[in-house]
């Protein structure tokens, strides 16, 4: 059976997987980049957007075991774009949101967005097709299986996605960066899931950029 | 200048100092000893209980830094005993309470326990007074110094009294140990910390047992 997993999954201190005051210019609101700085130091950053260079330790070898082995991803609303609720109102105009990512997006899968207002798939180039659902986690679950064959899901995020699906106990393999600032607000990772850790071997590592790897794997036979 | 300091102060992956549903024979409601099996199993409280033994690696050493240089301890009335609001009603029964630490208290100083009702400061033995203040962190923070002398003053907790001293700028030294599970409910320590990173030197290291010690130690002249 293909792994439902979770990979560089970014919080605060304090637990916060993304900031207040989310908008266009600022998609982690007052987060900024700072949950992500280790991220961007990797060289799995580095060659994601053409650059050369970038660490090579503990923080890249994590980073880069986002991408093999999966055949789809699931996201929120909230990742694919800008802060919005209702109906969508960009369809078929000059301004239509096709992500953060540009023509050519890091995915190269299916991507399941999770909304309660479905609209037509969008293709992208490099094989990242965006399909919009209304559905519970295992329903999106399902389908994402589907589509990755063999291989599998990954969760994306944000903190809401990855909490239900941790809460639904679909998650077989969880990796969790944590940052060492306070956010002091915004959404919070690990609202309501207590005593989960027994599901899993947890294990934590930290880096010398200062973040500490959190990786939880369910059990076998759990 | 004297310092104030805090030592091994332990919370959950998910940022609570201890759990729900305290009582005299459960300090930790919930969370049981679950925060502190680090701490147990390190020769430091080994020694301190009169045994032999114990781990004697960075859980330790970490540990036994919670004595030496102190003068004085500052706790919550929530540490010094079991929950209860309100004027005191054992003052000179049978039941007096005196601790949780038995006739000789592992402080060794004058202890100043915060509480809206002052009452008689009890002496026991191997050095330990508790005084009872009804204090603001500034004040309370001044009657230990004073106490101290040239020593340090450690703020021993509960979360609320560490966030309080947290928040009012009155913390040089934070030792912070989070603990491989989640909580989901009690009293969080990082609440409306925001931004106080920024006033620290922060490291973390995670131990072979999978706690992470974190530090935050004031940047000089800040």
């Amino acid at each position: 059976m293909s792994q439902v997993r979770v990979h560089n999954f970014s919080i605060s201190l304090d637990g916060f997987g993304t900031g207040e005051g989310l908008t266009l210019e600022a998609p982690f609101g007052h987060a900024g980049e700072r949950l992500h700085e280790w991220m961007v130091a990797t060289r799995f950053f580095h060659t994601m957007t053409g650059e050369t260079g970038g660490s090579a330790g503990v923080d890249n070898v994590f980073a880069e075991r986002h991408e093999p082995g999966i055949g789809a991803e699931i996201m929120g609303r909230g990742k694919f774009g800008p802060p919005q609720q209702g109906p969508w109102t960009d369809i078929g105009t000059d301004a239509e949101w096709r992500g953060w990512w540009g023509p050519n997006p890091p995915f190269h899968t299916p991507v399941f967005v999770l909304t309660h207002y479905p609209r037509p798939s969008i293709e992208m180039e490099g094989g990242t097709t965006f399909h919009f659902v209304d559905a519970s986690p295992q329903e999106a679950l399902e389908l994402a299986r589907e589509a990755a064959g063999d291989l599998d899901v990954r969760i994306g995020g944000g903190p809401t996605i990855v909490r239900d699906f941790l809460a639904a106990d679909l998650i077989d393999y969880l990796h969790i960066v944590q940052a060492p600032l306070l956010l002091g607000r915004g959404v919070r990772l690990w609202d309501g899931l207590e005593g989960i850790e027994e599901r899993f071997d947890v294990e934590v590592i930290s880096s010398p950029r200062g973040v500490t790897h959190i990786t939880m794997t369910r059990r076998q036979g759990e």
